[in-house]
């Protein structure tokens, strides 16, 4: 038995901030001393370095639940499933419904049993939860599914990953260009073909890696000091992701026992196109191999890092032709890999 | 292979807040009217009702996570594990760390990261992640764990429930005297003898269940309309939970195969004294069955209601004999129940 992608689906908010957006914002440094640059040299490096030229903000009546609603309705479609029939649902996620306005996250009930709520799903045996596992969530649901499955405890799991990262931005931190907001959805079902996950690799760094990726002050020390936003040390990340997680996908490739020449596409979670990049070409020096053009799919210049939601979201894009000379074809044998809060890596090689 | 619980652990925060402690609270109803009744009436009627006559507060400067480090050590300590074995680290909890006089939940990185680090822990194979499930989240956590041993993706997983309630209620809901702190801890392992797991059953209600337990306003309409707490709709939680709760068990139950005369104790969620009365009550009936006297120990007198803690911890206590005329036999069967925000419901028949 394997297990596969049945369908996939992603909602992709309205707003739509652009670079310039940030061009009248006050950029400070972890002292909360202004920086050295005008805002506009910041924002070029930070084009330069990233990728991200806009991004997208849910509305202000949305929360992360009805984003992860939205995606879900349409995977739901896309795999021609009766959602009656789905036997879990998992969301990942990291920082629960924040309201436009406010600092509180709500996660009770958690975000899963409202996506069921609002699919209007009444099984009772459709189990939901929520999953936090930093950016890399949506492929350790991914994982657990096919735990379920494999031990038959489930035939179909429905697994999302929505954020809305907007509502904890800090905007004196010029991380804050970074993060955005979305969903993106996969239903996951078992299958006799000879398809769908080969491998799968899961890792968790707590040593020095803790607080990479936190929860802390404003870089204005005028605000409050109770109130926190997302913060990470973009240095640590990009030395630790760059080490550790082409060792990872390659531990996965090579369980996988597909050569390095088989691989199709590399479907990175979208955290800065830099680091995006050094990470699969030092995975393909591993096997002393250059890197294939175009093997690597990006959205992040339009899409920014939406957390959990990237990787679902760039294959539901690619799989529907959104994304200009990219596309994935039966057979074709492709790899998930993500980095994030925890410190968490995962990978997982798959064959469409 | 079957999967057994190698060793508990538990921590019991030092603050005791006594029903006196209540006294001079200003009580109000959902409309912000004061209570009819003087606040001795309100008190002695919830401790007839609740059972609880003391709770348990975390300190001023400790976290959830913080307990949940606490009772993994102790776990950890009674199983004789080496900790660098464990291939998972499961929290559940539901507000993340709140810290004491704030309103923001953290959860980045997880708990479950930071329990890792506080027990430094290197093996990046030790995948930590967090669970959320309502108060059924300590029992989802085993359910998830044996799925990992049973697909031979884990040998060893440290489940654990942790809560810090007192960070989220509202002192002007009579409800707020249910609520409580604590953690506990399980080793979940394989093993090759006769006992451990024997039968499991999840269920998630969403369609009118959806907020029996919510995120919401203080019922005092002068405070802040942003700020939110823990809140329910009890009437309709114990209507629900007597109707569902003694049906899951009886699934499960027959699942097993055990006969009913064979069960030696039953671990319910400690929610409300008369609530888990009912519902042992109920699901005799289902077997036309009087309930044997002794079959539930319970310590919500001393520890109120910690959500995801309770199970664990007072597993813990009956277990090394902390729980007067309660003990726990190598080959007894006894059941494992839960019921919380979702509405989750879940159970597992397990034999010592």
């Amino acid at each position: 038995m394997n297990i596969k992608i049945a369908g996939t689906g992603c909602y992709i908010p309205p707003e739509i901030e652009l670079n310039a957006d940030f061009g009248q914002h006050e950029f400070l440094d972890a002292d909360g001393i202004q920086l050295d640059h005008p805002n506009q040299v910041i924002i070029d490096k930070f084009r330069e370095i990233t990728g991200i030229r806009e991004r997208r903000y849910a509305k202000e009546n949305q929360n992360t639940s009805d984003l992860a609603f939205f995606a879900a309705e349409k995977a739901i479609q896309d795999a021609k499933t009766d959602p009656e029939t789905l036997d879990y649902i998992i969301v990942a996620h990291n920082f629960g419904d924040v309201k436009y306005g406010t600092i509180q996250a709500d996660t009770v009930p958690c975000l899963a049993a409202r996506v069921k709520h609002f699919l209007r799903i009444q099984n009772p045996k459709c189990v939901a939860y929520d999953l936090l596992f930093g950016c890399p969530g949506w492929i350790e649901g991914i994982v657990q599914a096919q735990a379920y499955i494999k031990c038959k405890m489930a035939k179909k799991c429905l697994v999302i990953g929505a954020e809305t990262l907007s509502r904890v931005i800090d905007k004196h931190d010029r991380d804050s260009m970074i993060f955005s907001d979305g969903a993106g959805a996969a239903v996951i079902e078992a299958t006799e073909n000879d398809e769908g996950i080969l491998a799968c690799e899961s890792a968790t760094y707590t040593r020095d890696e803790i607080n990479y990726l936190y929860y802390g002050n404003s870089h204005n020390k005028n605000l409050c000091k109770n109130t926190r936003y997302i913060k990470m040390n973009g240095r640590k990340i990009y030395e630790f992701a760059c080490t550790y997680v082409p060792e990872a996908m390659k531990k996965c490739l090579d369980k996988s026992g597909v050569p390095i020449g088989d691989v199709k596409k590399i479907f990175m979670h979208q955290a800065n196109e830099k680091m995006d990049e050094a990470i699969v070409k030092r995975f393909f020096r591993l096997y002393k191999k250059e890197v294939p053009e175009g093997i690597m799919p990006m959205n992040i210049q339009k899409m920014g890092n939406s957390s959990v939601a990237t990787i679902p979201t760039l294959l539901d894009m690619v799989k529907k032709g959104e994304i200009e000379n990219q596309s994935v074809n039966k057979g074709d044998v492709v790899i998930f890999a993500s980095v994030g809060a925890g410190m968490n890596i995962n990978a997982v090689v798959y064959k469409c």
